[in-house]
Order: structure tokens, then C-alpha cells, then sequence
């Protein structure tokens, strides 16, 4: 075998198409929502299902299957040094209106990848740990990026297991239901490099017929949870004068959000994710609404400024209305990660050398990357996804570009496990 | 017994200030939430309660108590002829964050002139019949005074057993299950006359020191569910100029609302009691909102205006964001209600006799009585309640201004029930 030579690295490094959307497929059909959607969400029956045939798959490539305490799972294959391991991951949850690529694409490519290099027999330096996170997602449990926070040390093990779901149920009693408690430690070993693969969920590699996204920044975002608490009335009796309708306060407050953004062009996002009126019933004014508010900026310097201008707005909201508030941070992430530039410029001479088209671009979504870089050197690599359309059961890709950017990805992989 | 002599029947006709209150005191411990308030929804164990104890103090006081197809409760005592009789009735029912009296008042009202009646061994020509109507609220089936208006032939039996709750709980099994699934036909037999005694509910005859409102007329009101559709995406990879962000345009829909009734001043009253967000997580772009819609007017012709203007800013709405829609005319009531001027006369009489002040006013809110209008002479009092405050908690009212209204109440049902 002529490792040496790069051509043949390059022609042993070609994933095989069929086979990694062959498992994509199966894998979309645990927890099928709609036609073409995926409903997993964390620790639920059809997470459990995909951990499960995750796993079959991994023991049938002859990996070591491990599970820590949040329930994250590591298939490793070993290296031929006793060194930190190259570790590729992502997830296997999903949205509650989730599409089949989303996380799913950047766990089953590291399996593709260890396929490949069994195939050609290649034995790596390093060993290559493939990581499926716990609820990436946060559709279930808060915070999201759960797990890899927890293994990064972000979060306690025990502020972890405590997380409930809306129905009150914990993280912890779920992990126990569907057996993913594990005893590996957390927080885990640092891995010598974490690469993330993963759709770009935006439309700017479709748009421009690029095939891959290198990620140099992340969007500082950040999620808040407003609460107004007015009084309940009747819905005809009460003159409009006299009336404290939270629900009021908490639509101005979306309207406002919008406008203020509306000519921040492609730097700015502001979403509200989740809206909660109590008590949400005819003939009666609402008493109480909960509004999520997740605001995501560029730069960390114009998030600040533009959650300043919004809570203004929300404290003059409350104030006309008469209304009371709590304000509580839900979470914030993409402050202050940086990307490991060797690994980006490794990255950009692998798609040269392959003829795969590459831009260096920012990340507007969350990752569990974010919480890796902060303990090794990490490289998130983006692959196109038709019109940017995700957390959506329409979320579809080009087979094709997303292997050539796989490709570059398993480039990158097996030199820095030969390192 | 000088029945004949005016002041004679003036003093007869007092009731017990002392028994009603302590009767509401009891009725309010049944189905008690937070400190001062009530939560019995029509049908729930609650509402069984209160109907069992309801029953029970009416056959104590030597009434015949009958159940319609519907579950509207009626306990009659027997006149002398054989004429239609005098109804007094209201609702036991109460919002999912309620108050004591709405409601209740009017009911057992009704119980302490029978006991009234009986304390002072009066008989009266017509039968008198104290009905409890089934599901006057609408916080828990769809539409509000299922029970009166199926009673008035307005809605179909099948249509009112048919209907469901929110889990998906049909009127018609919630009936059998509290055994309250009577035999009495529906639709039901007129009345001589209805009278339904409730509290005002707005703030008029508190802040002018009156005692009694008499309705003459009633706002027509309107209630309408609009869907919108837009697309799930995610909240931070999705630029907000791709976005058909279906709770944006439901929060514009709701402000808009706001602001097209503000100067309408006390003729107009909007409110969007219920909200409600699809899939309403984290990290995702609302795909669907549906927004109950209650617009009130003083007259048919002002509100059928506002609902114009409102539709246009509505589709407006929906275009701008590109959003599907549907639009779904949910219930009506007050509209082309009239009263009997006779019975308001009687009223007005009886007041000055009795030195209660007293003014002709709108009804804002919706009630049994509007149903009861269209086959019976009608007529609905109002008493005094504390600042208006009502569908909440706090509600309250001052008992010696109550039990003045409630004198004039039987007075003009003594009279009725003696022609």
C-alpha cells in the first residue's frame, strides 16, 4: 500500500457514495415524520432505536462502543500509537420537524470513513473515535448542545441529568429508560482534533454550485426567555383601557424583534422559537406569556448592541402595558470559539488537491463543535444543502457535492490521524 | 298573609342577605383554585361536584330536579296554575382561572328566592324553575352556551354532544360519565319568562356607585380562528429574508388588532384569547399559528365594519410573509338580541320601590339569556362587581349592594310568577 504517494491517498480516500446514503437512508427511516422528515427527539423511543442500529453498525465494523455518563457514545478504532484520538462527530436527534441530513450526515460519515479505511486495510496513527452527541438539538431538553457541553466541561454532569422535558421528566431518567447511562467519565478526555460535518443549513454553498463550507467563525447567539405577567379579564366586559393583556405585550414584543433586524441583512438572525400564553383560553384575557427570543449576530460586538436596543424595547413594552417581567439567559453559545487554522488550511489544500470548490464561511447555527474547540483543536467542514431549507422535512441534498465534500473531510481525517 | 299590600310584598321579598352568601361561600370551596378563585370546566369533576351539591340543597328545599339530553339542570317548584313558567337561570361553570359569583350568582339567586318563597309560604301562579346551563363558559367545549342555545333549538343536540375538547373528550361522553346525561327533551319548552341575574363584569355600576343594571341591549360579538401556514426553518442558519415565519405574522395580526381597536373607545372591545404555535421549540422557525380572534362591538353595523378593516390587515398580513391561511368563523352571539321591554319596565319599577339605584345598560359579555331571548320574554340584571374585575381570581363584589340588585330580582320574579 503506497501511503506516501498522494494520488493514492487521494484515489484510497474516496468515500463510496452508495454505501453512505445507502445507511442515510435507513437511518431517515428510524423515527420517519411526514414522508421524507425524521422526528427524533433525544433520549425518546426513535432516538433510541437510531443509538441502537448506530451502535449494531459500528460493532459489525468492529469498533469499541462506549457510552459516558450524559449518554454521548464513542465507536473507536484503534490507532497504531497510543495518542489522543481523532474524533469525528455529530448527532443522531433530531428536530420535531427534522429532516434526514441534519447531524445524521456527520456521525454516519465517520463511519463511512472508518469503513473506507478498513477497506483498504489503512491503519491510522491516531485513533479515530466517531461521537454521537446527546440532544444537540435542545428540542427536548435544554440547553441544547447538551452532551458535548457536558464532555467539554461547560456544564455540571449533574446540571445535565436534571434537565426536564416539558412534561417534566428528566434527562437523567430518560437516559436510564432507553439505557444510555454510561460510565465513561465527564467530563472526557480532550481528542487530539474534532471534526464536525454538517450541512450548511443556509443557502450560500447551493446558491454560489460550491461543494464545501470551512467554518472560521460562529455566530454569537443567544437565547433569553421572557415572561409577562398581566391579569386575566374577561374578554368582553373589560373596557381595552383597563386591561393588562400579557399576550399583547408579548405580540408587540415579536413585532418589534422582527422590525428591529429587518435591515440588519445577512448579519443579524432574531427568531422566536417558542410562544406560551396562559391561560389560552376563548373569553378570556391572557394572564401570563412566555416568549423565547433567540438572537444571533455576526460579531459578538453587534449581538451586545442589538440586545441592548431589544431589551429597551422590552422593558418600554412591559412598562406601557403594565405588565410584569422576568427575563432569565436560556443559554449562549458561539461567543468567543475560534477554529483551529491548521487544520482549516489543511482542509483548503485537500479540496485543491481533489478539485472540490471551497469557501471559508461563518457558522450561524449551533454545533457541538463549539464546545470541543474549546478543548482541542477543532474544524467544522459544511457540505450543501438544497436552498439552505432545514429543520424542515424538505431538507434535501445534492448526493454528489456532499461527497466531494466528504471526501475532503476524509482527507483531512486520515492526515491528521497519520500526525 | 297581606299579599295585596305593596309594602308587605316589598318585605316578604328580601331575601337572606346572610344564607346567599354563605350558599356562594360553600359553592366556591368546590373547584377552588389559588386562594380566592374557582376552576370548575363544564363537564369536569368539579362542575359534577358542584351540580351533586347544587342538586342536593334544591331537592332539600322540596324541588323536582330534571336533567335534559344536553345537561342542563332544571328544579322546579310547582305554581298554582297551569301555565309555562318563570325560569331564573345562569351557570355553575366557570373560566379556567375564575371568580366566585360569574355565574354562580345567578343560580343560586334563583335557590334563595324559592327558599325565600318557602319561608314565607308563598305561593305563586306560574311554576318557578331554576336552570343550570350547561358549558356557558366555552373554556373547555366549543361553542360558549352550548347548553341554553341547544335548549333554544339554536344548535342541534348531536352537534352539541359532538362537541370536544382540547384532548379530544366529546361533550356527549363527559355527560355520561358525570351522569348528568338527562332524559328531558331538547330542544326545551319555552318559558313564560327568563330571567338571568349575573354580575356586571365591567367597572360601570362600580365606579358610579349604582346598584342595578338593567340590559336593554346586548354587543354583538364575533369569534374567529385563523390559521396561518408558513414554513419551519431553522433559527439561525435561515436568513430572515427567506423566512415564512408564521408566528411573526400572528404577532403583527394580534398588534395590528390592538391598535385598530384603540381609539374605538368603550363601543369596541378585541382580544385574542388563544394563541397557539407550531412545533413551538427551540432552534426552529414556526411553521404553522393559530389565533382565536373576539371582537365585540356596541352595534351589528360597527362591528361588521371592524371586521371588514380587520380582514384586510389580515390578508395583508398574509401576503407580506407569505403565509397560507385559513379562516374559521367559530361563533356569534348578540346579534339581533332584544330584551322584553315590559319585563325592563317591571324592573325600573320595582327598583324605585325598592330605592335601588338603577340604570339601562349594555351587556358586553355573552349569556344564557341572549339563547333564551329568541322563545321567551327576557330580561338579564346585572349587580355591581368590585372594579369590573372578573374571569380572574380577584373577582368580588360588595354582598349589600349585590343583595339590593337581587331584591329588585325578586321582586320582578314574584310578579311575573303571579299574572
Amino acid at each position: 500500500m503506497r501511503t506516501s504517494d498522494g494520488n493514492c491517498v487521494a484515489q484510497l480516500t474516496r468515500l463510496d457514495s452508495n454505501r453512505l446514503f445507502e445507511t442515510l437512508e435507513q437511518a431517515s427511516r428510524i423515527g420517519r415524520w411526514r414522508e421524507t422528515g425524521v422526528r427524533r427527539l433525544a433520549l425518546d423511543d426513535a432516538d433510541r432505536a437510531m443509538r441502537d442500529r448506530f451502535c449494531g453498525w459500528c460493532v459489525e465494523s468492529g469498533l469499541d462502543v462506549g457510552v459516558d455518563r450524559v449518554g454521548n457514545v464513542f465507536a473507536r478504532r484503534d490507532g497504531t500509537a497510543d495518542e489522543a484520538p481523532v474524533m469525528i462527530g455529530s448527532h443522531l436527534d433530531t428536530q420535531v420537524a427534522g429532516g434526514r441530513y441534519d447531524g445524521a450526515l456527520g456521525v454516519l460519515a465517520g463511519l463511512e470513513i472508518v469503513r473506507m479505511l478498513d477497506e483498504h486495510a489503512i491503519a491510522t496513527r491516531r485513533p479515530i473515535v466517531i461521537a454521537n452527541w446527546s440532544n444537540e438539538e435542545g428540542a427536548r431538553f435544554q440547553p441544547p448542545m447538551l452532551g458535548s457541553s457536558a464532555y467539554a466541561g461547560a456544564i455540571e454532569p449533574a446540571d445535565a441529568l436534571a434537565a426536564t422535558d416539558r412534561d417534566g421528566t428528566t434527562f437523567g431518567d430518560e437516559l436510564r429508560r432507553i439505557g444510555y447511562n454510561g460510565d465513561l467519565p465527564i467530563p472526557g478526555s480532550p481528542p487530539g482534533a474534532y471534526f464536525e460535518f454538517h450541512i450548511e443549513q443556509g443557502d450560500v454553498l447551493d446558491r454560489r454550485g460550491l461543494d464545501l463550507g470551512i467554518v472560521t467563525s460562529a455566530y454569537p447567539s443567544r437565547g433569553t426567555v421572557i415572561g409577562f405577567r398581566g391579569e386575566t379579564a374577561h374578554a368582553g366586559a373589560t373596557p381595552m383601557r383597563r386591561r393588562h393583556d400579557a399576550l399583547v405585550g408579548a405580540a408587540e414584543l415579536v413585532t418589534a424583534l422582527d422590525a428591529l433586524v429587518s435591515d440588519g441583512g445577512d448579519q443579524v438572525r432574531a427568531t422566536v422559537p417558542q410562544f406560551d400564553v396562559w391561560p389560552n383560553r376563548p373569553g378570556i384575557v391572557a394572564g401570563e406569556a412566555t416568549v423565547t427570543v433567540d438572537v444571533r449576530h455576526a460579531d459578538a460586538a453587534g449581538l451586545e448592541q442589538l440586545c441592548e436596543r431589544f431589551d429597551e424595547i422590552r422593558d418600554d413594552i412591559a412598562r406601557r402595558h403594565g405588565l410584569a417581567m422576568t427575563v432569565e439567559r436560556s443559554w449562549q453559545f458561539g461567543v468567543g470559539v475560534s477554529f483551529d487554522e491548521p487544520l482549516a488550511a489543511v482542509a483548503r489544500r485537500a479540496a485543491a488537491d481533489l478539485k472540490v470548490t471551497a469557501i471559508d464561511m461563518p457558522s450561524t447555527a449551533g454545533h457541538d463543535a463549539y464546545a470541543l474547540a474549546a478543548i482541542a483543536p477543532t474544524l467544522i467542514l459544511f457540505a450543501p444543502c438544497l436552498k439552505g431549507i432545514t429543520h424542515n422535512e424538505h431538507e434535501d441534498v445534492d448526493p454528489d457535492r456532499v461527497l466531494r465534500a466528504a471526501d475532503v473531510l476524509a482527507r483531512v481525517v486520515l492526515e491528521t490521524a497519520q500526525r
